[in-house]
């Protein structure tokens, strides 16, 4: 079977979000106050893997079998981007993990302040919602509620608390729910809103459901897999001392085989979903693959 | 003339809002962690005067003439103080205006810690578009794209951000919009997502665009005016100490007889605008002379 070029497929998708992204912020930027709009935009613009715009774009492309996405899924694939940047953004504050760096750069309150990063969130937050009801199409209703659901306190917000309470229990149960909450949510929710975007019926609608949690959850069990071997590797330290220690991840709490194995039948869900849509080999196979697979 | 009975009816509308807000939190718990929708409910049902979600119903009742408001115009409503109350939760963090009491109770970071009330302030914003978005009709984009018009960058956030700026000029222009923007567009969002909501015509929208403009206009100057009479009557200080002490208020930048003149003739225009929706002598005419007078 011929192997699809995901490099060259990421880099034309990357740089197309960039592009979206840099004229949804010139577009916004007559009626925002410099300051603002210098702090929003020092944080969307600053790189990263574009994951769930490219996802949802994937998924419009896919569905709509059509290489130009419509205005619809790329203002959706932008609004995904803001939510995920504002995110990180107050993730980043000192009340929540304290971080000075993202990506090698200075954190957004340490180059604009607290409050005004604060701000700077709450603005890409609201302004998403803006740019998916900008348009008259019908569907923007629905891509406002995924987008809502996945972000809001049923989605990753309420993942964030859960994920900070003081007494979470060590449990698979609690750890997939919070996963599935923190980043599945929002990830399902691009998939979801591709599909939509593109013109899915209720079986692709499901289709990319399957999809976008089987891919997230995968995705999260390789970040905990390898923090644990790099650990292990570089270290040199034995896998135990993680679990022992109590953190709060997949090895910690079912094993690093019985991790590697559930990350991989999670690819192999995602994969057999989204067959029907783009046969063997097409970009949504080699993106679940590559969640688990990005880092190694 | 005969008064329109203002006390009774805010009596009603506040009960009803009240209501309206308690029935929401319940059909969200099952989906969201308990600390953090304890967190949500602590600040959204502190009480208030629930200015936002009674224009907005009032205007559905006045355009639709019906005194049983839709669930497009009752979502609208919570919608509109979801985002109110999580704006009052982020003013309040340390690294905002660092508010320890809100209506004689403890702020919401001081109950649940600056992460918590973080999200649950990230939560009620984003929750707002899953409320607004939930329905069936069409007309629930239209009121997302208002909401997040209001809220976002160019509204709301922008207006916080140009009020926290260091540099702000003692200019009417800027204080003038500074406030169109900080309190202005969320209430003029409110006038306008309840006219959308009760099937208003373009007509109807820009006559509640023109009311809730100069409303939430007159509302801040009056906010200012009574800091200076309170403070020259309580302190015994000239009022001129005001404007000395640099304080970025309507009256330090106009005068105090300029201030109430300006107030005054915004409400007129509120009237105006709303007259041939109403007739003389309704809920919305009764609400512009409230805006002005409710602290005397």
């Amino acid at each position: 079977m011929s192997s699809f070029d995901l490099e060259s497929f990421l880099r034309d998708q990357v740089a197309r979000v960039e592009g979206l992204l840099r004229v949804r912020v010139e577009e916004m930027a007559p009626e925002v106050p410099p300051r603002l709009l210098e702090s929003m935009r020092y944080s969307l613009l600053a790189g990263g893997k574009r994951l769930r715009p490219v996802l949802c774009l994937s998924f419009s492309d896919a569905v709509a079998r059509a290489s130009v996405a419509s205005r619809v899924a790329e203002d959706a694939a932008c609004a995904l981007e803001f939510i995920h940047t504002y995110s990180l953004v107050h993730d980043d504050l000192p009340s929540m993990d304290d971080d000075d760096l993202r990506r090698g750069r200075p954190t957004n309150h340490k180059v604009y302040g607290e409050a005004l990063a604060t701000l700077a969130g709450d603005a890409l937050l609201t302004d998403a919602f803006a740019l998916v009801a900008g348009g008259p199409e019908p569907v923007r209703r629905l891509l406002c509620r995924e987008l809502a659901m996945g972000a809001g306190s049923a989605g990753m917000v309420g993942g964030q608390v859960l994920d900070i309470a003081e007494d979470r229990p060590a449990h698979i149960d609690y750890l997939t729910r919070m996963h599935r909450m923190k980043t599945g949510a929002l990830i399902r929710a691009a998939c979801r809103m591709g599909a939509l975007a593109g013109g899915g019926d209720e079986e692709t609608l499901a289709r990319a459901d399957t999809y976008g949690d089987s891919v997230g959850l995968a995705f999260q069990i390789a970040d905990d897999v390898l923090d644990v071997t790099a650990t292990a590797e570089e270290m040199g330290k034995p896998v135990g001392a993680d679990a022992a220690a109590g953190r709060f991840t997949f090895p910690a709490v079912l094993g690093l085989e019985a991790s590697k194995e559930l990350a991989a039948r999670k690819v192999a869900e995602a994969i057999a979903a989204v067959e029907p849509l783009e046969g063997e080999n097409g970009p949504l196979a080699a993106l679940a693959r590559y969640a688990v697979e990005r880092h190694s």
